[in-house]
């Protein structure tokens, strides 16, 4: 009765795959007569009894490091409270009946409430579990970690992609376009739209305006500041965080749909500020929505959040070794510069359902900028590229043959 | 009398300024006495007088390799006909005044006119100048050369990006979102649409639909195609071009602004097809709109487009000194597996304000899909990576010292 089920959880990233490295391989070493599998599309596959029986996979888990996204397929399903016997006893039947001992769920907050449900749950019922979170999530809005792995990347493909566009904006201001406005992802957290600044540089101010949820988003005000930049610069470039507020609190996107967690999937905000602009202004603009994009660019991971990823995952198997339930692998910062990380236990009740968002220490006094505070946190995360293979000038990205149970 | 001016113009690439390394370079090495100056702004900048000296520039031109963007800034600016002897007076008092013999203009169509233009009015006038047109646009739609500098690395990112988005799709297809449309630009032409299906391997489908602008978009056939990719796959990816047109020849997209060129700004065919789909087959989309992300990403090049954004630069120089004049170096294939070119010259009379689209041979009986002769043609074009030195986890993209005349 020892052996181990790992599932992927939520919105996925370019590193995720790479905690499932972890993972797996830490177990393969520490208890190598444990029987690994993986749920297919999380949770669901788990209550479904479709588990990918990893000891049958023929070729080498390392393509696990260079694939994005979800290499078992995700989902995006809420737990019933733990009193809901019947849900629960079927859940325990099929670890049971998979002589499963220890149990990974790989996501963010909603996943951490999964993941606590289960452990909680087993408790109540008398399963021996041992129920393991491992962090992941590109919006950085986990508690108790210093950062999530999966962030680390988006925030160096932001910063990137932001310092070229504003190259482009620059060679164009002249006698065509002065606007840019690129929309990135992160929910109420407006780490992703936070860490554009860091492609700003003593000489060159590549990003003007940052619009994070964490500021009710003041039209005028934003206006006033955008005529200063043109005026200075010739340009203006503008990243949006999608979960931008209005003043009254209401998300400011032009499209609102709500996901089977009552979340509202937001987009369309680049558009809305680049036609505000345009209105108030009379100039041409661009935007750009990179949504998916941003984070499933394994071809520009930062290096560092890809060791995080593996480290978590390691540390994730350790803990179910040890015997442990109801935690969660936590990265604690232990210095700026040198960057120096380790990995701690965090306890899953401190860290589900609860959101980190922005502190105001980060943001700069106009509300549009982030604060040198900010940078010091942000830059050590995107730290180092660490390029796919490619093939006939694509990146190969080769999946993992897989073999239900 | 054998100053040269070099200037860029239209819509910048990742690899323009390659293409100025490669004429300057070679003229410090044919020409070494001749005085090199860069325009500001493309032809605007010479009007107004205001030329960079290069040399006077300090920092290595090396620098031009590595950088996305117009170093030099471009315009967008239609010259008028020849006949307007008091503007065309003007001009060549400036070429005059600062003794050019050569003159370099980087750009598409609407550059290939202007250098035209430049070299007939010389020609009337008896000013004694080489006005040659190095081919640059993303757009890949340049008549007579076999391709465009500019094309292949927005190719390599539009394939790479909807491969990686793809995975992400199908990890989240099972609870959560079964569509994925991402815009691309092209205007009129749909090769960079076309270039997403080179994502497409033998054991994965990473794109279904492909909307081009040569195909009239039929709304009916194009979602009874998706349902059946929904139900083959369970899930969908459409890469659609900013030109689609629908069957009334009109423009697709949501918003249509003029350029000064008299062309359409293109825009919002991305969401609009999502909410399309969404309407009618009532499920979760995502969408993303790339813009200049994909023009700039200067992270992602293909080698093979920066050898030969260098190599027309260098050719160019070569036909300025053995005074040709109303000509572009353009791209000869020589075979494709191994792929092998050659830069030959070409007439600027056959080639200013023609357009190249997508022919009807490469393109699938269904119109959504590309053919083997398509991507047989695609394919050399992203081949090989050129990543650009990082330092603090992000591209250097340092910029050259410019110092005006």
């Amino acid at each position: 009765m020892n052996n181990a089920v790992y599932a992927q959880s939520g919105g996925v990233t370019s590193v995720i795959n790479a905690s499932a490295y972890g993972v797996m391989s830490e177990l393969k070493k520490v208890s190598p007569d444990s029987n690994i599998y993986a749920a297919q599309n999380g949770i669901l596959g788990l209550l479904a009894g479709k588990l990918y029986d990893i000891g049958r996979t023929e070729k080498p888990l390392e393509l696990l490091l260079e694939s994005p996204a979800g290499m078992f397929g995700s989902c995006r399903f809420k737990l019933p409270e733990i009193d809901n016997t019947s849900f629960y006893d079927g859940l325990f039947k099929i670890l049971d009946k998979n002589s499963i001992k220890y149990f990974f769920y790989n996501g963010g907050n909603d996943s951490a409430d999964t993941c606590l449900k289960v452990a909680l749950a087993a408790k109540k019922i008398g399963y021996n579990l041992c129920a393991i979170a491992i962090p992941k999530t590109i919006d950085n809005d986990l508690v108790v970690t210093d950062n999530c792995p999966g962030f680390g990347s988006v925030a160096k493909y932001v910063a990137t992609s932001v310092k070229e566009a504003a190259l482009d904006l620059k060679s164009m201001c002249k006698t065509s376009t002065n606007i840019f406005v690129l929309e990135v992802m992160g929910r109420h957290a407006g780490w992703i739209a936070a860490s554009a600044e860091l492609a700003n540089v003593a000489d060159l101010t590549h990003v003007h305006k940052i619009l994070l949820p964490e500021i009710l988003f003041d039209e005028e005000n934003f206006l006033h500041g955008v005529e200063r930049d043109l005026s200075k610069y010739g340009f203006c470039v503008v990243v949006a965080s999608e979960g931008l507020k209005d003043q009254t609190g209401t998300f400011y996107s032009q499209s609102i749909i709500e996901d089977s967690f009552g979340h509202k999937q937001l987009g369309g905000v680049a558009p809305k500020i680049a036609e505000l602009i345009s209105k108030n202004l009379k100039i041409k603009y661009h935007w750009s929505v990179s949504d998916y994009l941003q984070r499933s660019a394994r071809h520009l991971v930062s290096k560092i959040d890809l060791e995080q990823a593996i480290e978590v995952g390691k540390v994730a198997a350790k803990y179910a070794i040890a015997g442990r339930s109801g935690v969660m692998p936590v990265i604690k910062r232990l210095s700026n510069v040198p960057y120096l990380w380790e990995v701690r236990e965090g306890n899953l009740l401190e860290i589900a359902n609860k959101e980190k968002i922005v502190p105001n220490k980060y943001i700069s006094e106009c509300g549009f900028r982030i604060r040198k505070a900010g940078t010091d946190y942000l830059q050590p995360l995107i730290q180092g590229e660490s390029f796919p293979k490619f093939r006939d000038g694509l990146p190969i990205y080769e999946q993992l043959d897989l073999h239900l149970v």
